[in-house]
């Protein structure tokens, strides 16, 4: 548990290697410097630091924020208000500070601290803006709100090189500074891969330069979009197929034609290494139905085996991906289908049922694993089962080294029938931080959710005050979040002129005041909630649902 | 389904007699007036109506806000933009304006709009601030924005006399804004009792006159807290009861005292008629282990039956709340224990299983029922199961007329463990405004979801207009939520920099702009998503969870 005064911050994900000692320092946004080390490769205009330190400093000191002088000095009014200066200094092994990170980035970095001043070392910029975030991370408030930060040393580096979150924009809009939001969350928990399911069926809000049609006519849009419920009334007829709607039409040569030219189009517009070609849940009855399709399919030998069909299309695209020098990434049914499956380059195991079965057949023909079935956030489940999320094991499956490795990573999917900007934070956060700890970390070292657990609940309040929406995880509430309010009362009349009448709930009055300090200090949320209503929740299941 | 262009708009809970017109009339917030009849025994003066015209003119034209008179007006740029006075004339049979609703207001209210105006006629204020939120709902926008009404006929009154909301502020804290916020929306859903279940165990934040050291000790303190982890550290040992902790001891008559103290001063602070006493789920395992609370047993004759013990405790309570004539309301538990149940004055009926058997069991005791058992939105479940809690029979028991006649409504609970501000809002809305139809309107109207459907889809996107954060209910968006927005790509720049690599997914471009098209138009979602990687969140669930 975590002593009465905290002595040091948790870093999540828990780092490789770290070492915190009880010796601490008193830090000062005012007496804070980022400096570059006179033997760093990279120094100062190198855009990706310059902008990080200018990110990371009201990261590191919440409420306080550059030039606006008159913010309240952390320190006013605190006996030991002299603070020492305290400089991070930053030494990079490598000068590349303007390219684009790709999938070979390496992201390790060491950070120690000690008495006036920090040193984080790190190879690439990308590793720099892991251990920027480390730091971050180890710096508290007491209860008279001076920061402190402890004598500390990390080396630390990603366990996994591949991990990611699925957006979709397809199913509902999300607004541009809810997907940047996600962003900065995403660097919170070293989260590295933005999957932009971009689109699907029911819209297609990707602008194309070579076909503006495609948005024109595929976007939701107030005009043809025609009031909510249209989009998606549960009464409306479903139209079996007719041939003229359905997937892609593999048996016409223009269908690859403009396949090449829009693949084209994304190469240029996006810098990223990867491009995922989907491939999943193909219903054939569209191709079925198409006489043209029928007829492609005797001629290829095909017979009735849709499957065949399905792997022929597939191929071309992954080839053309291949030409243009992107990596192509297909869900796992592509490799199922497909005959020569060493051809694949990386396939995303997402099916329920036993995954790592799955992830076994796809690393013994050699291919690379993306792992997302244990972490579909978008299925129902209160955000404190997080520990659902955390005690996942990606390469428990028997299996040479050389397969294990060929599992790159993992990937954190929300997809978007029922999400959009109004619940997507609650439902990522801290859940999706939860995987993030799994990806990045040491699995021995991190196997308990319970021993996790305080360190995971300090980061959620941690996300809160950097203005991240994250769900809670238990009874209790963050420093932060205590404020001056006028009395209850004042509400409850303010209340019962919009409202009827109101009621009032003193059910407990006499036992709480000794026994919610109890609460708070000794029981856990389960055992809490045995003693009143709070196991009103339990109503219907379980009565032991916390994270452990 | 909806027409192309909407005739009418839909208002949620349906009334009880509702008449749409396709004849219809512009509206502009220059030309629109609230005035009272001349006939009416409320006049200009009433306090509640007063204030309530202001509130209910930005949400009669959204966006258009009183005085902002740079604000674009609605009507700029459209032909017909030439737009003639329209007058609500509101005629109160009532003259009463200053008092406080209590259990036995009326809320009846008759609606009519046609050329130029529409009369609002009501009995009390509070049906009259019924009938205003049906006016709202009434307005709608074309596709130039152009306000309309609709020729309109509205005979409403409520089926059930208490329709809730609890909240719980002891397992977290909830900013006064977040509590007001709710309460607008449930105004906006016709819900009229606001259930404050202010104080638990975990925290006291009811701040006492008499005693101010319940909430100075027992209430959320960043001092006194300690930091988030420890208010539910799941490693916490959990201490045995020894009798100095636990529920009241109801073996001295200090606590009686205290008890009558503390409810004196609360029925001086709030001015409602219900007092919740609570009563469920009282741990015995404490007063088993006080030699007092033993010894008071058995010179009271109760052997070793606790539940006797707790039924005394609670009578006694029964009565000081009686003695401040107050109507004081139990947990189900109460009644099962008491002797003499017709003592009782209200029960809510929380549990799982037979909830109805429990209702006609109450009823048959003559005592009046509140009933909360299928409306526990806090366990877990996706938003867009909605019908669930639509598809509620409270009246569905085996029992006389009488009986059903003491079922007085229903309350939607919202228990605090996993709920705070970051999460209430879409896990409340629009769920618990489909309870809210169902304690409103008339069942015989209102038992097909799938009809509900496209008028709840609806009043979610006037709620997210409104400022509330309802969740989405199925694929698909809202007029109002479209605007122009940078191209993909400017994104996923800044992404890039921020996280290391981005990835897109253009499985389906092909396809899609027909199809979105026709899923927009044609396809119910569960249908859609067979199609394409829509099925993904089916992944280890049944295919068809829409809203039908």
């Amino acid at each position: 548990m975590l002593p009465e005064v905290p002595v040091a911050q948790g870093v999540w994900p828990l780092p490789q290697k770290i070492n915190q000692f009880a010796e601490r320092y008193p830090l000062s946004p005012r007496e804070f410097t980022f400096r570059y080390a006179n033997n760093s490769l990279a120094q100062s205009g190198c855009s990706v630091l310059d902008t990080a330190f200018k990110r990371y400093l009201p990261l590191v000191f919440p409420g306080y924020s550059v030039g606006k002088e008159n913010g309240r000095d952390p320190l006013a009014g605190h006996p030991s208000s002299r603070v020492n200066p305290f400089i991070l200094v930053v030494r990079m092994r490598e000068s590349d500070c303007d390219g684009y990170p790709d999938a070979e980035s390496k992201e390790d970095y060491s950070l120690s601290v000690s008495k006036g001043g920090g040193l984080l070392a790190a190879g690439t910029v990308w590793g720099a803006l892991r251990g920027l975030e480390s730091f971050s991370q180890l710096v508290y408030q007491d209860d008279h709100n001076t920061f402190y930060i402890n004598k500390t040393k990390i080396e630390d580096f990603p366990r996994f090189q591949y991990r990611g979150i699925l957006l979709d924009t397809s199913r509902h809009f999300l607004p541009i500074q809810t997907i940047l939001k996600t962003l900065d969350a995403m660097a919170y928990s070293k989260l590295n891969v933005f999957h932009w399911h971009i689109v699907d069926d029911p819209s297609f809000p990707y602008q194309s330069r070579s076909f503006p049609h495609l948005s024109n006519q595929g976007a939701f849009h107030p005009v043809l979009g025609k009031g909510p419920a249209q989009s998606a009334h549960p009464l409306l007829p479903w139209r079996p197929p007719d041939g003229t709607l359905g997937p892609v039409n593999p048996a016409v040569g223009s269908s690859y034609q403009f396949m090449t030219h829009l693949l084209k189009e994304i190469r240029d517009v996006f810098p990223d290494s990867y491009i995922h070609l989907g491939g999943d849940e193909v219903d054939f009855s569209c191709w079925k139905s198409n006489p043209e399709v029928r007829m492609f399919m005797s001629k290829m030998g095909f017979r009735s085996d849709y499957t065949k069909l399905q792997a022929f299309y597939m191929e071309s695209l992954m080839n053309i991906t291949a030409a243009l020098n992107k990596t192509s990434i297909v869900w796992q049914e592509v490799f199922d289908y497909h005959e020569k499956p060493k051809a694949l380059s990386v396939v995303e195991v997402w099916m329920g049922g036993c995954y790592l079965c799955e992830v076994r057949k796809v690393t013994r023909a050699g291919v690379r694993v993306i792992l997302a079935s244990p972490w579909y956030l978008d299925l129902p489940g209160p955000t404190h089962d997080w520990s659902r999320y955390y005690n996942v094991r990606p390469l428990a499956f028997t299996g040479s080294e050389q397969q294990k490795q060929l599992v790159i990573g993992g990937e954190v999917c929300v997809w978007g029938e029922y999400v959009d900007a109004t619940n997507l934070a609650p439902m990522l956060w801290p859940r999706a931080s939860a995987a993030a700890e799994r990806l990045w970390s040491d699995e021995e070292q991190t196997c308990s959710a319970s021993e996790a657990f305080p360190r995971l609940a300090q980061f959620r309040c941690r996300l809160l005050r950097r203005g991240v929406q994250a769900g809670p995880l238990s009874v209790g509430h963050c420093r932060h979040e205590y404020q001056e309010e006028p009395p209850a009362r004042t509400v409850l009349r303010m209340a019962a002129r919009q409202v009827d009448h109101a009621l009032l709930s003193p059910q407990t009055a006499l036992c709480v005041p000794r026994t919610s300090t109890q609460n708070r200090r000794k029981l856990p949320p389960s055992t809490a909630s045995v003693w009143q209503s709070g196991d009103h929740r339990n109503q219907g299941r379980a009565v032991n649902d916390q994270p452990v």
